[in-house]
């Protein structure tokens, strides 16, 4: 008899690695610039030249130093670097309350054993990144997700009513994964509120944890803001994937805010936590390309452009699609109300989009448009036959 | 509240990081060539050339697809080189049954918590490395650890008497950390068929773990027995930190036996409990390397010549060692029973020791010898003033 949680997990059909994987399939039969593949949220933009410049200067290093164990927080250096960026988007965060991390899913899988017990909850919003319910649940904890208002953004009055004394956390998560939404600072402040008052209430603490991989990726000037400077009792857990075009390479952080009561004890605990899952440190080459690398990005107006023509491209199509502020996902709304179904017949146009279901709000598919502009172009008509099959 | 684990593991004093940041301090105030710094296992020989060779080599290519996501478990070519090595040393291993992980320490946290039920056990042989029993207390399992026999190999006779209804898995370590013992052919051969028995005999599967990241430093020819080749419940867990000198870069893997039953399920929950701690998959950079450098070493001769340095020198002072056939750890017996207090002692010749209570087996130092040869030079007259101390 093995664990029925670790089977399941490692068992469960993965939607979006399905249809890579038919997608990569499907390209070796037909040629590639046939498959029109929106299933993977893989940057499609090099990583910025600060990135390789980094590496061939380590590779000038004694190599016994560079390749050494860090402290399991990460290097001394690279976290006041962090904590000095952190300040200076206005929030209070000391290079010791800085964990370097294996990228966003380690510091949210680790955060969730740091903060839950058995049978405590953490809310979040749909639509949202499936793995934070098996994070949730592999710290003995549950997810509930509760459905976004209209505009998708939080719902807030949704959120009074859930919260409950088993309340341990919420996850938010702006610029979102799938829908592109950034959630404004209005509904961030009115959302903590609520949170401030719930905790006065049930007499404990409710931690807000902020997940944020596509922080740098916004088009149009819009202010991502900074979750630390509304609420004490919040953590922020970023990742360099998608701001410096690194997914494989696993490197993110999480900062614990400075105005936490019990930053010490949370601080630890996430050191429990990771220590507890086989974390060492974050890989130490890439630890110090990130220091040398904090606030560049991958050249990001190629996104930018790519949502123009997919958006334009779409609605042009009939296509009801949410406009996304930010990350590089656009949210579609189908024509019918089974987002499998659709895209299964948008599969017939060698179209690959991601059903929402796995997100928890059914009805739209996510279309990844970290892609070349020419196979968004290439794409088009193919969209195009698919809204005419659904009389658009 | 948080979870009373999680605060504890991150709260726990690590004797071995406390020892080497009092070294670090003590160097500032006294300056390094005056301190003797024995207590941590980073590899002090740099990786071989070929890891800065395969670094600037793969900086030569299309930088998207290097640091882009991998599969999982590892890239295919990783996994199938793997196998390919494994099935040379005469194991059974397909490319399939090869997950790549962030090194050992996370390819033991996902093992114990693809294999335990909650109140399960794992049994190993003191001394062992510290972390397992946090690895199968995370897992919801216990550790159990059985004094080893006069030579400090496993006791047969005691896992014979310790095997119950509840045992799950075993774990090995040879090379071992911190005494340097091998496990012979024919101690791995009768420890086997102890597992074979009470498998038959409890009726469930009985996995043994073997945790080998020192497999590659051995010095006078000694044969390693593959344990894949002995029982066929095994999964083999490896880690390139020491053999290439790159323990912070996180790589090495866990081979699940072809010969196993349930393979396909233990694979899956191997994946499973990967899932649920965040690894998304090992770095992306870093898999290239290995690939390129599976079989090449570190230069280990260096290791040799401080064991040779170290052992004679500790004898002719007096002490009584345990001569290590592998690893780079010297197994020193102190000449009073508590540890601790020998440690305190020797950091007054500016001798760094640790104390072997945290290993499971008291009145021990362990003594890393991954250090520069004129160090040990350096060290001696002190190991010689502490002997006296104690009328050796």
């Amino acid at each position: 008899m093995l664990p029925e949680n670790s089977l399941k997990w490692g068992r469960s059909d993965n939607i979006i690695r399905e249809l890579s994987a038919y997608g990569a399939a499907r390209k070796a039969e037909i040629s590639a610039e046939n498959v029109f593949d929106f299933s993977i949220g893989n940057p499609s933009v090099p990583a910025p030249d600060c990135v390789k410049q980094a590496i061939l200067e380590a590779m000038e290093q004694d190599t016994a130093d560079l390749h050494a164990y860090t402290p399991a927080p990460g290097l001394m250096s690279l976290r006041r670097a962090i904590a000095d960026d952190l300040c200076e988007r206005g929030a209070d965060v000391s290079p010791e309350l800085v964990y370097v991390t294996c990228g966003a899913s380690a510091g949210l899988a680790v955060s969730m054993r740091a903060l839950l017990l058995p049978g405590e909850q953490v809310i979040t919003f749909a639509p949202f990144f499936p793995e934070y319910s098996v994070f949730a649940e592999a710290a003995g904890g549950q997810l509930i997700a509760l459905p976004p208002d209209e505009k998708l953004q939080p719902d807030v009055q949704a959120l009074k009513a859930a919260l409950n004394p088993l309340t341990k956390a919420i996850i938010i998560n702006s610029p979102n994964n799938p829908s592109g939404v950034i959630i404004s600072p209005e509904k961030l402040s009115e959302l903590c509120d609520i949170l401030r008052a719930a905790e006065a209430e049930f007499g404990h603490t409710i931690y807000l944890v902020s997940d944020e991989p596509y922080r740098e990726l916004v088009y149009g000037g819009e202010e991502i803001p900074c979750p630390l400077c509304y609420y004490d009792n919040s953590i922020l857990c970023y990742s360099f994937s998608k701001s410096l075009s690194l997914p494989g390479e696993r490197i993110g952080y999480l900062a614990v805010n400075g105005g936490m009561a019990d930053k010490a004890d949370v601080f630890a605990a996430l050191c429990g936590a990771a220590r507890s899952c086989g974390y060492i440190n974050a890989p130490s080459l890439i630890q110090r390309v990130v220091e040398k690398c904090l606030t560049a990005t991958a050249d990001i107006s190629v996104y930018k452009e790519n949502r123009r023509l997919l958006y334009e491209g779409l609605c042009a199509c009939g296509f009801d699609c949410v406009y996304p502020d930010g990350a590089f996902y656009l949210f579609l709304k189908c024509p019918e109300p089974d987002a499998r179904a659709f895209s299964q017949r948008a599969k017939k146009h060698e179209l690959l989009l991601v059903p929402s279901d796995d997100f928890g709000l059914p009805g739209y598919v996510r279309v990844a448009y970290c892609v070349s502009p020419e196979m968004i172009k290439r794409a088009l008509p193919a969209f195009n036959k698919l809204a005419e099959e659904y009389g658009l």
